[in-house]
């Protein structure tokens, strides 16, 4: 197989993973940057990403636009993806979610800060984009052209993370498995924070924690830990089969 | 088929959809409006949402009475449903429920004010109705005539959503696919309102983003967007075989 | 059939649904008293209700004890039931769980009050009882003797429900059907009373409505809409098929 | 059987059972002490717990490396299971997990006490082990050598349960029956707990509810009550198959 089947099958199990664990329904997206084409993504037509099979992934330009003549409808919000793969060489994957537990954070002042080992992509903390600062408050509050895509970018900045204020987040990636990984633990560490604000005083992760973990410390593409996590995900969502094989398994 | 076939149709799909949804149980339901012949609307015989099917259908005229001799039990509640068709004609589908999380926006002060771009719908707040205000607090907290649903109707005045202090909510919308809509993203739209004020101060919705929404920013029936959770609720509440076909799909 | 094996049957029926419904785990009981022979009661030996079956269920009298020589192992907390049964000739089932959502009334000072229109038959609020007021601060908190369930029987009074702090509850009713209905709504009303007391002051049902349901305006054994619940839970639980048949069904 | 086989065969259960019920899920895993040699222990290789099988079980020793050669990749964090195993001669089973309604526990102030009879085996509190006190605040959080296992032991003490902060828990007892229902209960009395703090004072069990229960006033290994549970999460998990004869089942 080509790295490009290696992505475009890695996307289907990706988008089968997000809606099994809860982070899209019928809405939230996954996209992957074209490994041999980089001003090229891939991303499902207008579909419920627990459908999504190869045949329904389409290929994009940086602007948004298809690349390939497609005239299936495509995502609404697919500027979210062109936007950051334009800003973000190092991004290979990107995910649009409305992941319910983050919504909180995107509407409060609270900040979501890293609280949990699994939840040291977050950073010092996740910024927040409010799309009426920049486009005013009568938009129906959904990023549908380059213009609001470039503006989320530039929020989400050198981060992993960024909120998208009353709608949802948005993370980027060096891999599919990695941004997959944060969308899952991105809402279970908002739990986890919301709980415990609730009880009183909060230790977040310290600067030196996000710092090691980030470093390798933490979590290693193709490591033993990550397989385990994209094997048990991909299983649970009925999608094992498709998993490449491994040694030992 | 025809438009009534069409309407029967989604009414099944949609009792399904709004139990495997969580919305209802072995209460709540949905009713919809005959499309040739607006004073008379459908609603399922006494039966748990889940279960309704084609041969369940009962037609009822606005006083909330069997229009057609029908024998078989009805709900006791069917005046919810009457009472809206008859105040409201742009009411083509109304769901009566008791979702879990809208409940306590029934019995505590705090408005149900929309924070999520798919709560629009809710408008600058969801109004409570008391069945105590005129009909006194020995009432059983059901809507069991037409003089009770009447009073509802017009405190739901015209809204898309109306809270029902101590039992529940109605929901009056356009079509099928967008009353169900409503239904699912209230509950949700709910949790999230309730998690941030638990932060601090909450941001909702401006009244220019819920009119962008509401004037076709946001949901289009028979858009990409809406068929695509239409397809994705019904595949999950196991009648997918039951949705028309498109193109593409 | 007798009514002894309706009350059989009702009673594997009402087990599995506790079980299905999230009231019981592998802890938790359901019991019936017999329809003939008032001093004695069915219960299932030590067993996760959701194994119960025919073949399972044990004839107690209201000491406690087995009436007819059985020697498998009981539940040690058959007191709940024996002590109930002596002290309400009124009360036909009795069921005794964990219920997490319960929980949290039973150790707080915050009264568990109806405020949901289902949770009527909580009356004005639950009595809570406390172990250690009459048995001291040492016991293991199980009731698991006469002294013990005659002490709870008597917190219970002429009430539904009562909590047991750090427990459960129990719950005890005119049949089985209805004590089953109890335990399922009981812990949502402590769930959107919980989530009110959180957003301010709370309405709950008034003394009027809490009478006007309990004098027959609300819940009526044998109506279309008990009959429809249990209809509905039986067959989520996997037991749709021993329902007795019933005219439109 | 030889003694080694049954506890094989519970281990493989029982890493099923504590996935099945959602106190780990692709992380977080269960160790149980060699019957015949006490000096060593059996954990799966680097593996979701859902998936462990008899072949996945290694040997390891008490320094946490492997004691038959095996090259199969490791868990990261065995060195919890051998810290503790040394550190505590009495102790045959050892669970690690990140169940998240335990974590706020780890990051705030609160303690965690027992409000719950099925949560007595907590003690008067569950201590909470910080790995920046000792470690400093530049680690990945990650206990992956000896010396960190050493102090996280030693932070554990004489308990059954200490927490971890920003990470989860680790509990350790008599039999891996025994650690699986603790590692069940701990996140249901957290639950508890948490909810009932809400509501605003709490009465948590007494020293000497405590003491009666852990002096086998409350549970009893092989007792019917301690089967019940077993067999009930078993089927859950699908492997009551797997399950050993006993006289009624």
């Amino acid at each position: 197989m080509s790295q490009r089947d290696d992505v475009l099958r890695d996307l289907v199990i990706g988008n089968r993973v997000l809606s099994n664990e809860g982070v899209v329904d019928a809405y939230g997206h996954l996209s992957a940057r074209h490994p041999e084409a980089p001003e090229r993504f891939f991303l499902s037509r207008s579909l419920a990403p627990e459908f999504v099979d190869l045949g329904d992934i389409i290929e994009f330009g940086l602007d948004g636009e298809t690349a390939t003549g497609d005239r299936r409808a495509p995502y609404l919000e697919r500027f979210i993806h062109s936007s950051i793969y334009a800003a973000r060489p190092d991004v290979m994957a990107v995910v649009h979610a409305h992941a319910e537990d983050v919504l909180p954070f995107g509407i409060s002042k609270q900040p979501l800060v890293p609280v949990i080992h699994s939840g040291a992509f977050i950073g010092g903390e996740v910024p927040v984009w409010d799309i009426a600062d920049r486009f005013g408050d009568e938009t129906n509050l959904l990023v549908t052209n380059s213009e609001q895509g470039n503006d989320l970018a530039q929020r989400l900045g050198g981060n992993n993370v960024v909120l998208m204020r009353g709608h949802g987040f948005a993370a980027a990636a060096g891999s599919i498995v990695d941004v997959v990984r944060m969308s899952i633990y991105l809402p279970r560490n908002a739990r986890a924070l919301m709980n415990a604000l609730r009880l009183g005083e909060v230790k977040p992760l310290s600067k030196g924690e996000i710092g090691a973990r980030s470093r390798g410390g933490g979590y290693r593409p193709n490591s033993p830990e990550t397989w385990r996590a994209w094997q048990y995900w991909a299983h649970r969502a009925g999608c094992g089969e498709m998993l490449p094989e491994r040694p030992e398994d």
